[in-house]
């Protein structure tokens, strides 16, 4: 194939791309599966997650842990598995080295014997660092379609 | 991991399959936050927009920021937030050069204080080709699925 | 981009996770399209499909295909598109050399003149072989959301 000559990008960014995607893979799994501990090691110890449905952001890994565990309790006694897609994955270069990954997050919801639906379009806007080899999220940006529109992005 | 070896696709097909995703996240965010200059110039100067849903294709870049213009401005009326998801992205070689890119495409909509649904599930077959660097759509097809069936693909 | 330095995944391995999607992206139009031949052949002549929804396993190509053909004959009579969406991949080393592939599944369903909507949401685990060049699903374990909850991943 011609097109794939004479790109843009570098191969380093174009396997850095790929690599977001394989971690957004796992960490998700890992909040859908309840496996708290697990999702709280995929931020940076000073990772800080903030929404705009929460007054608050969760600030450090004790807090986004103690958050999941909260939110996974109600939903095991709801018996609701919830499922978080994060897909149309943006990369560009963020402040001192970091990576900037924004993707489209759409968040389905499926109780024990009932009928599997949406629950929520969001954006996520990531600033991603490497620890040891590996991803790890130090910033996280949620934003609700629903409770804002008009932003600009 | 062995399976990684004896591959078929070449390391260039390989990385302009990722390459596209990555088009593709960026393409999208364009139209779906309504910048639509910047989604026209994904398009090349002569690019054909068609749809089984519009009776006309939309022929040219002016043709094809027009339309979006003004789809983003009943959108920005309605206070709906539309979103654009391409996935189960295939790959083939196209006519002069080009690339065949088909993916299926989920449309989403979340009105201001509103529950978050599917607009619209179709597919999209595009021709792409490469100017200055950059991918460029020459000729897309967006088919409904609730206007037709059993088209064999 | 500093971040696509000093990553601990190989080459191959993300290459590898790329050619899944890709190939998923085929397979997936296969079955969606009722090209059951062609579905049938994305496994191994010994393969198995197993699903929390099926009381019995499918085993071999002959009872996949069966299985594909009596669903897309139902699905033309009723005049509906399934559409199934594999995302959120993870990919580990399997057994004997194989690949564990792990996706969420999204299935839609749009009904001619109707609204599209979510059918199902799933997991799917599958087995990965290669052969003569070509990836191939070994076993395939489909885990409806709705049927079951809590089982921990």
């Amino acid at each position: 194939m011609p097109l794939a000559e004479h790109r843009t990008d570098t191969h380093d960014d174009t396997l850095l791309y790929l690599e977001i995607q394989h971690f957004y893979g796992r960490q998700m799994r890992h909040l859908d599966s309840g496996a708290v501990e697990e999702w709280a090691r995929t931020f940076t110890e000073d990772g800080v997650f903030t929404a705009n449905a929460h007054p608050e952001p969760q600030r450090g890994r004790a807090a986004i842990e103690a958050g999941a565990r909260k939110a996974a309790a109600q939903l095991a006694a709801d018996g609701v598995q919830r499922r978080h897609w994060l897909g149309m994955l943006q990369v560009d270069p963020g402040p001192d080295g970091s990576v900037v990954a924004r993707t489209y997050a759409l968040i389905t919801s499926t109780a024990q014997g009932g009928q599997a639906g949406i629950q929520l379009s969001c954006t996520c806007d990531d600033v991603l660092v490497r620890e040891d080899g590996q991803l790890k999220v130090r910033h996280r940006r949620v934003f609700r379609d629903d409770l804002a529109t008009g932003r600009g992005e």
